[in-house]
């Protein structure tokens, strides 16, 4: 490896952004912390679980980013970016139940631990709380964005569900279930933070800033599904797989499989019959038949549309690392 | 019977606001299916299974009382009725794969005819759903009031599953139960439906009246689910027994049972172990026990409190048809 090329892997935008923006973030999770205090303390235990257990707290970054672009003091972001997170939180609770995942960030899944019904519920509770969150702003425009989130999200969940026994989902559904899923709250996140500065221009350009961003993460993300190792993850590699999960990298090398590949995959997907060995198969024709490969070209024109819109925003040190962040979301597993 | 007795029998306030308020409803209603819809086909099939399976509107119905006791026109509190009875809905939706119940409102679950996954993501969206609906309202108090409300029902719901494994639980942690769950949102849908009207002190009497219809109706509602026959309840009589829940009736009788009584109710209850039979005789001990007419006592307290409640409230008609679901809630089953 090249000095240069070492020296461009070890810069870590998400990492800088963390820095600068360390106070804020600790108003964050200050927030977190007191919004999760209920006097049913398995709701507090569940909470923390989650929201302690190393995220990255990428979508209140975004809102707290898109705020401090404009605005040097104040501090009207944090409680927008706390409901962020929560919202997030409550979806991974009900999402891990849905997919009877049991490990997330490295740790075993709260619905492993503590059943799905607390799960559901502990999630239906970050949920409302969100909604209590985001009331403060006294910012109409910004409750509707979050709410208009929030909905689509679980629209989202269902259309992924109504497709989970299909191999010839179109590529256009897939890249829907990911806009919904993940896409619209990256763009929420960074829209609301804008407005709380009073930025309505530059508010649509960071949200399809956003919206691009969160296209291309989960495009990697389901990818790094299968590619990454799990000490880097943080979740089992090979979930998706393991779940029948139809993920885009599936989609996209399906229609070029030949017969036993595709009957492989059906085998495997659909009718869940697996075997230890069978992720590795799996591995072998998602690559030999280019999901992967079709996949990335996705996300690195998604990546390239959330550049663009960026561009027109005024230079800051903030700004840079936003545009780092697009670079770091497509390298970071492949 | 006699006449008298008859005639009040026969008079049912809750069917007479129904037909006062009748155009109300019908304006709930059409917000209701239009935020029922959704392109993702399987959000307006589940929503509209539980809305329009004969559901009794009496949330709804409050809010919309609760306003016409003072304004004659203008529409501004439809919208929130729709919002709390989606929030009620989604909370049934959950409650149901909770309790793997099978019937609901005389039909099978959401969760038995499309699964657990469905119910849990559309339990989700009509509870965003809610809140854009609540938006629209722009009262910053009743988005407040709505939101705790939510948060307080989860919270109620896992007070309810950390409880489910325990015949010493405390009367008080039940009647908290019985209050979050339910009569934190009666008491919410009568307080907007009055602040939508501009009648800020009115409506703490209104929240008072609700919170306390709520008590008396839920613990009603428990002592029903033994009592009642399936098709006037809508739902199978001996569910909570089935399920292991430890309502009301049982809290109040567990003390007063003999060592052998209390041992086949923590049997049956606890253990799960039961037979065809067994809810016949947990039904005997219940009543030997005095476990229904305590709880009943209690609700008739709670009854009296919501009575006092809508003394201030000026003269309307409206007033006698709540005071009415007061008699009506207590008297339904028993």
């Amino acid at each position: 490896m090249s000095v240069v090329a070492s020296e461009k892997k070890d810069f870590d935008p998400l990492a800088s952004l963390r820095t600068l923006l360390h106070q804020d973030l600790k108003g964050v999770d200050q927030i977190i912390d007191c919004n999760l205090d209920s006097s049913i303390s398995l709701i507090p235990t569940i909470g923390r679980h989650l929201i302690y257990a190393g995220g990255k707290r990428l979508r209140p970054l975004l809102t707290i980013a898109s705020y401090r672009l404009f605005e040097d003091s104040g501090d009207g972001a944090i409680g927008l970016a706390a409901a962020v997170e929560f919202i997030h939180t409550a979806t991974l609770l009900h999402d891990d139940v849905i997919d009877e995942s049991k490990l997330r960030r490295g740790l075993p899944t709260a619905n492993d631990v503590w059943g799905n019904q607390a799960s559901v519920l502990v999630g239906d509770f970050l949920f409302a709380r969100s909604f209590q969150l985001m009331i403060e702003s006294n910012n109409s425009d910004v409750l509707k964005i979050l709410a208009a989130a929030a909905a689509c999200i679980s629209e989202g969940e269902v259309l992924q569900l109504s497709l989970c026994h299909n191999l010839d989902v179109k590529v256009e559904d897939s890249l829907r279930v990911i806009e919904a899923k993940t896409a619209t709250l990256f763009a929420a996140a960074c829209q609301v933070g804008a407005l709380m500065a009073n930025q309505t221009a530059h508010a649509s350009a960071l949200r399809d800033y956003g919206q691009n961003l969160g296209m291309a993460f989960q495009i990697v993300d389901d990818i790094l599904d299968y590619c990454a190792n799990a000490s880097r993850l943080g979740k089992d590699v090979g979930d998706d797989f393991r779940e029948g999960k139809i993920t885009l990298p599936v989609i996209l090398a399906y229609p070029h499989c030949q017969d036993d590949e595709k009957e492989f995959l059906r085998k495997t997907l659909i009718d869940h019959h697996q075997t230890p060995n069978d992720l590795l198969r799996a591995l072998e024709i998602l690559h030999k038949r280019q999901g992967f490969t079709k996949a990335y070209d996705l996300a690195a024109t998604y990546s390239e549309k959330a550049r663009q819109a960026l561009g027109p925003l005024p230079a800051h040190p903030i700004k840079d690392l936003l545009n780092g962040l697009i670079d770091h979301s497509l390298q970071r597993g492949c």
